[in-house]
């Protein structure tokens, strides 16, 4: 079967999640909460939400994660994007991802608006994403899964190794993913029963009361958290007691990491957190920047596979942190796994937002399995929120991810949830005027 | 006079430069040359068009350059960065221009599609050089002139130092734009005598044929042009035997310049620059990815001041172009120029497409004038297309930019060119369907 692909359509859906109301919806009342997540003092939780058709029948969901407003230059970028897919075969795509994805990145007229950043990255990842998710249903494999079967070669020609050849070369790549054939099979067992390690990083947003904040804490050490993600970057001694109080909660033997959402200049940084080192924390999370290469940032999202490859040469970073939606799709990020495990830094990814945990753990599973073979050091980022908007929600057991067992890439939305939540037609805007 | 902002247009503006047609039309007729400028094979130069209103009716155009598909998603962000402006006063705005420029750049929600790059970043720009013309022509000026009569304090009050104080402080630009101000007033003479000196890149597209070449060079000569910039990067004998013809024709104490735009990884780059190295070019343009700071660039246009901060820091350039266009307008290019000061690295401004020609010459004859106070290895890029369309177009004269007389910052169009060229409402898009 072809699968050819007949139709892009996509959506405005944005969840409330800055609202102050205390309604009787339970998502509204969590998202109090959840205001005060981020140096985004506001944001409403938001995707750009992609679904293809197929001449089959058969549909691929995919979506890029935004913060509200701007949500409609996105979705004006995909219906952009969409004329470079709309006729096309899956079969046609996969039997040239690479040219395909360079198709979608390097359109004549359309490569001024970046390259390979901002809004049109992030339409160029919706759309890939939806295409991911369109084969993975078409084999009917999870995404992960479907990835784990791939000959090396096959993972090889989706990556497009332009600007970052002096770093990894596409022979490099395919030997490296060749040595890790070796002991597949455990790792994928491992996995299965296992699941992946998560963090945590519901239970300090900067906005919350210590009470709040022990409450929690206790809480998720009693579910078997480990390893504690803190907001920082407001105020410096209230960052202090902060980090002071989970330290005493969680004990010198669990994890800590700090996350300044690009607060600082590059001295400030320094001197901030010198403040915070007795704390011990694992990470400090973008100090600075996100384009600050040299303003080394201890770890980094990054928006291209470009970026990745300076911060690695330049050691500028101990972790990195793939974005499923940030990132051009699997293509890119399997091109930042690669060099990762190169450099031998290892993964971590960034979750949250809306849909972020369902899309990235698949990526993360695949590093374990046919990457990295190590988890050393590893775990993917979790907060719990908006899960019960998607067809397939991430399963947390014990502080880890178990691997999806659904077709696709995790990205399908609830309909009914789509149709409340778009803006602004839907119902929950309509209250919320 | 208070001028408050009572309403912000945005139009789509196309010009069909990738046409092949013949038709009776000079512009088309001129556009079919066009069509081989750059990489991007089939560029209809595009503009993302602004009119700021006021409530006593003074207006301020400003634009951003795009390359035609895709402007429409640039439109759709400058409508959603106009609420943000409406309603303002240019008084208000200019008593805390950091803190407006921040309000445009940092918006809670809208800086995850950033911060300061791609779609969003290109819509600050036309909407801040739209609130520049505004603000000269509110004092009767063109705009260089108005930045040359600030007072140093004042132009420093329009940079955000934000990820830059790590090279840059606000203390240190005060007294370096105060060191400047000696023989400020010869130099704005000077200027007025000779003009601010250009290069032309209209002789060597990569699409002409020798004889064009030839022929071209020759008119070139004789007008006072002597330097040259020629586009290389799609075959090596192709360069090799172009770069030959145009060294013979200019001679050895000419000045030659190549651009790659962005056609090679690291490696190729190396290889392929050795083999034009005997024709001694000034300067290798764009070699690989715009985002590659460790592919250490020659030369490098920078989507925002962090990324041009680090290629300093990283002597990864020996020329800074700035661009009025992909920069957050006179803001940003304030912060560069300064940090280019700093690091004694000449500015040679890129220009061309539409427009950018007409408003980047404000921001070099300040340089000149209040900053570097030097012309040595300086120069501005000159490209002969599509000035016909301004209100107040560029003049050249024996091969230098003549200052702009007219007040405001040579942003506005014909309203006749405007309405023409809409895209897809206006008659010469009907025409081309």
């Amino acid at each position: 079967m072809l699968h050819r692909i007949v139709g892009v359509t996509v959506r405005d859906v944005r969840f409330p999640t800055s609202s102050e109301q205390h309604g009787s919806d339970a998502m509204v009342r969590k998202s109090a909460a959840l205001a005060t997540l981020r140096r985004h003092s506001d944001p409403d939780y938001s995707a750009a939400y992609v679904v293809i058709d197929t001449d089959c029948g058969l549909k691929g969901f995919g979506l890029t994660f935004t913060l509200g407003k701007g949500t409609e230059i996105v979705v004006c970028a995909v219906e952009a994007l969409a004329a470079l897919v709309v006729g096309k075969s899956l079969q046609e795509i996969v039997n040239d991802f690479r040219g395909f994805y360079r198709l979608l990145t390097s359109d004549s007229q359309m490569r001024w608006l970046g390259p390979e950043k901002g809004v049109i990255h992030l339409a160029t990842a919706a759309v890939l994403n939806a295409v991911w998710d369109l084969w993975a249903k078409a084999v009917g494999k999870p995404l992960w899964k479907l990835l784990v079967d791939m000959d090396p070669k096959q993972i090889v020609s989706c990556i497009d190794f332009r600007y970052i050849t002096d770093v990894l070369t596409e022979e490099e790549a395919l030997d490296m993913l060749e040595k890790a054939q070796e002991g597949k099979q455990q790792r994928e067992e491992q996995m299965l029963k296992q699941g992946y390690p998560a963090y945590t990083t519901s239970c300090a947003w900067i906005g919350y009361s210590d009470q709040q904040l022990q409450q929690l804490c206790t809480d998720a050490l009693k579910s078997g958290w480990t390893k504690f993600k803190v907001k920082v970057g407001a105020d410096v001694e209230d960052d202090k007691r902060r980090c002071r109080l989970i330290r005493q909660m969680i004990g010198p033997n669990n994890t800590l990491m700090i996350d300044a959402n690009q607060r600082w200049d590059v001295a400030e940084a320094i001197r901030w957190v010198s403040n915070l080192a007795e704390f011990k924390p694992l990470w400090i999370e973008e100090p600075t920047s996100p384009d600050d290469i040299l303003g080394h940032a201890a770890i980094s999202k990054c928006h291209n596979r470009v970026m990745f490859k300076q911060f690695l040469q330049a050691s500028a970073l101990q972790f990195v942190q793939i974005d499923s939606c940030r990132l051009g799709s699997v293509n890119e990020n399997l091109a930042v796994l690669l060099m990762a495990h190169k450099f031998k830094v290892p993964v971590c990814p960034h979750a949250g937002g809306v849909g972020l945990c369902e899309l990235v753990q698949h990526l993360i599973l695949f590093d374990f399995i046919c990457v990295s073979a190590s988890l050393h050091n590893r775990m993917c980022e979790y907060v719990d929120h908006l899960h019960e908007h998607f067809a397939s929600p991430v399963v947390i057991q014990d502080a880890h991810y178990m691997p999806p067992k659904d077709p696709g890439f995790s990205c399908e939305m609830l309909e009914s949830s789509v149709k409340r939540h778009q803006f602004p037609e839907g119902e929950v805007w309509k209250m919320h005027k």
